[in-house]
């Protein structure tokens, strides 16, 4: 790749701090599936001390140095600089104590919540909430330098992306989400499924589903989870599941979900294994591969005739009489509590909402004493019902405990990407749907392979995508695809 | 513990290279359990980075000065300093290129073995062998200083241990193994289990068999693994075991000897935890408590009569008659190339071998080109077959090939330790035949969790057997002990 010294040294350094890393996300996957709970503890100090070691290799002045000298020769070297300068930079702008205090921090804040979420006491969280705020508050103001804070901490997740850009885009996909949402809901609801579906039958017939999405069992595994997550990368790349026996489909869309992400992961070139370009470039772009493996892909009329057969063999009559009927009711649209459960049209709006209050709360517009009320009002405003109880709303999410404030806005930017990539692959493939009803993704996502997935970090996200489109990013073809997909469904 | 700084330092320091060390030691289990084959590659690379690691951090010049500065005042503390030092002093003294070469070729070398072994094909060996052996001189001439170079490897794995001391004990334990054997061997075999036993029922018996000698569950696993171990320590030890459909003994010796190992470690003071001295002391200790629980207890007439009466309900009739049928068809004495499988008669006997095979690699008296004829010449001498095949003869064992010099004769120590202690454990649980009769581990596994597990690396490794049995360990109790066993076993 180049003689330069420099780069050479920055990269073979990088690579034992990307083992490291990958290393450090293991302990994550075992103590979500398999590590016994009388571990907890232990657990939370080896995965400090593996921080401990990334933080220190990520900060090392050499690291600088190196950054300082190189002379970069070509893209996959200027990409191998950017990467490694933008984490260089990020880390060096917060000082170590602050970086430990948050990891501390947002550590206790995840336990505080879930037992907050468990007895459904909001006021047990608030102070915790307050002080990871606080936090996360000092982190974006030694990063943005003067700058916006939320982007700052957006910056993190979705490199480029800006809360002005956000909420702009916000404003022109909402009126067109609502509007298409009323014109459905004045309908009447296709039938539900329903009946009794076996662990032992949904995870085979998940594992059948995985394969005909191309997952590959020799570099990657399944498991269960209670959420279900997808880790590691490389060449070891790993699902979860979950198994809900009246609920056949959360099993088999977590499972493919998983597998977008996973197979992201591992369809990156095997040369950028172990360098800065070897993972997802995004958070957004990384959503887009689960979402349209998922959505796109597994909820259209295609994939769902096959899957109304494979599962008419596996589970026999469950009260759905046609393909049709299956992929209705596949297709439902309703109102729920629950971001995670929501449909593709609604999903949206509920991350619009998080959005807007996340920015708030960075701004310092919004106390903590009153954020409960503020999810409420809001929610009745956006959905038209009224939350009945903390768990099914401001206490439903993770992310606010652990810390990931601008992390939201990347999963329907991760939508919208995904509308955009659907567009291209139609047009590239237009057999598609006729390949899908027979169960095969081949086509499918051997071009989101080549188009997109090989290219791990080599460009940036919006870059990735307008690559692999040929044309830039933009809302429209999401609303476009949904329009045309919902008023088929509902005869609008 | 103290106000010491120095020793507050060193133990602070400490505790995030043991959670490192904990988190490579899982690696290890994630690899031979639930990694995906295509990962392998990946990982080694990920093992170097944690060695890398470690290495920097037990090399580390502070870690030198806070031993220097250092006054213990406690046995804790005293115990601390002893052991870091050991740790330090061995790591500083082998220059880390040569450390680095024995990490790759072993690595490389456990490979070829692995292949060579498949084959059948010794010369293929034979060159990787040499290799090894050459680097482990070195190794071991830098450990010396001047001194015995076998020693300084045994050191490792065994420290106190000699040469001279344990080529002494073998040469009073040969005599009386050979008689017993001889003596054994003229009477008729008993009747061997036959049948074939259901994979499933063999894994749900070995984990009722698991919760009989009390492994906490809460703590600990159980996976398949093709050679079985156990992997960790602290809060987190896991065993593994295999299945092999026509010998249920297998599968259920693998998991009580595991469970032995296992519960050494989770069995240690939780005050050590994360120190110095929270892992079992050596590996003759390890092994005499793997032992213990599976000969002396698990082989035992009590015992053995209560998983008769398991394994009728579980698997029905199986052709033996009677529990006293069972506990000899269990016990038979049977002449066999592999060490693995060799009862307690014959065991130590192909420890000597070894010990005296490995003797000559390390002093420079044999030459890898004349091993497969010394070990063939050998075998026959001790064991009056001819080996019929390379991997019934010396491809049969990893630990040559990995750099596991000075390590074989550790388990005939723990046989040996295992022997005092069982005399030490009769003595202060009179009744225990008739608990174990009844499946109750209780008072055993409690014994030896008060009298020597809980204490981890307090003491040296004999000075802990001392401890628990109230006298010097020899060689004495295990003989008696099998010539009780084996004369009343056969009507000698």
């Amino acid at each position: 790749m180049s003689n330069n010294t420099a780069i050479r040294d920055l990269l073979a350094f990088q690579r034992q701090t990307e083992a490291l890393a990958g290393v450090a996300g293991r302990l994550g996957w075992d103590q979500e599936t398999v590590m016994p709970h009388g571990a907890a503890e232990q657990r939370s100090e080896e995965m400090a001390a593996m921080e401990g070691v990334l933080h220190a290799r990520r900060t090392d002045p050499r690291v600088g140095e190196w950054l300082e000298a190189a002379d970069p020769k070509d893209d996959f070297e200027r990409a191998t600089v950017r990467l490694v300068r933008r984490s260089y930079d990020r880390m060096t702008k917060v000082p170590s104590d602050l970086a430990q205090e948050i990891a501390r921090a947002t550590s206790v804040a995840q336990g505080v919540w879930a037992a907050a979420r468990a007895s459904e006491k909001v006021a047990d969280f608030l102070p915790t909430l307050g002080q990871v705020i606080a936090l996360k508050r000092q982190e974006a103001a030694c990063l943005a330098q003067g700058g916006d804070l939320y982007d700052a901490l957006i910056d993190d997740y979705e490199p480029g992306a800006s809360a002005a850009s956000l909420a702009a885009m916000f404003g022109r996909m909402r009126p067109r989400l609502v509007a298409l949402r009323a014109a459905v809901v004045a309908k009447a609801p296709p039938a539900a499924v329903v009946g009794v579906f076996p662990e032992a039958q949904q995870l085979a017939l998940s594992r059948e589903v995985a394969t005909a999405y191309g997952y590959d069992w020799s570099r990657g595994r399944i498991d269960l989870a209670v959420h279900p997550f997808s880790s590691g990368g490389g060449n070891d790349s790993r699902i979860t599941t979950r198994v809900v026996e009246s609920d056949p489909f959360n099993c088999i869309y977590s499972t493919i979900h998983e597998v977008g992400h996973s197979s992201y992961e591992l369809n990156i070139a095997q040369d950028y294994l172990l360098t800065p370009l070897g993972s997802g470039v995004s958070m957004g772009v990384h959503e887009s591969q689960s979402r349209i493996y998922e959505n796109q892909i597994g909820r259209g009329r295609g994939l769902t005739s096959w899957l109304y057969g494979r599962m008419r063999e596996v589970f026999g009559d469950f009260g759905i009489g046609s393909a049709e009927a299956f992929y209705k009711a596949i297709n439902r649209v309703q109102p729920g509590f629950i971001r995670t459960e929501a449909d593709e049209v609604n999903y949206n709006l509920h991350i619009m909402m998080r959005f807007d209050l996340e920015r708030a709360f960075v701004r310092g517009d919004l106390a903590v004493k009153d954020v409960e009320a503020a999810w409420n009002d809001r929610f009745r405003a956006d959905f038209g019902v009224a939350v009945d109880r903390p768990r099914n709303g401001m206490l439903q999410d993770v992310h606010w405990s652990v810390g990931l404030y601008g992390y939201f806005p990347t999963y329907a930017l991760g939508n919208v990407y995904a509308g955009c990539l659907y567009t291209a692959l139609t047009a590239a493939v237009p057999e598609l749907e006729a390949q899908l009803a027979r169960g095969e993704t081949g086509a499918a996502v051997g071009w989101l392979r080549e188009n997109l997935q090989r290219h791990g970090g080599l460009r940036g996200p919006r870059e990735t995508i307008a690559a692999a489109c040929g044309f830039e990013p933009s809302e429209g073809p999401l609303l476009d695809y949904l329009e045309a997909k919902f008023r088929a469904l509902y005869s609008l």
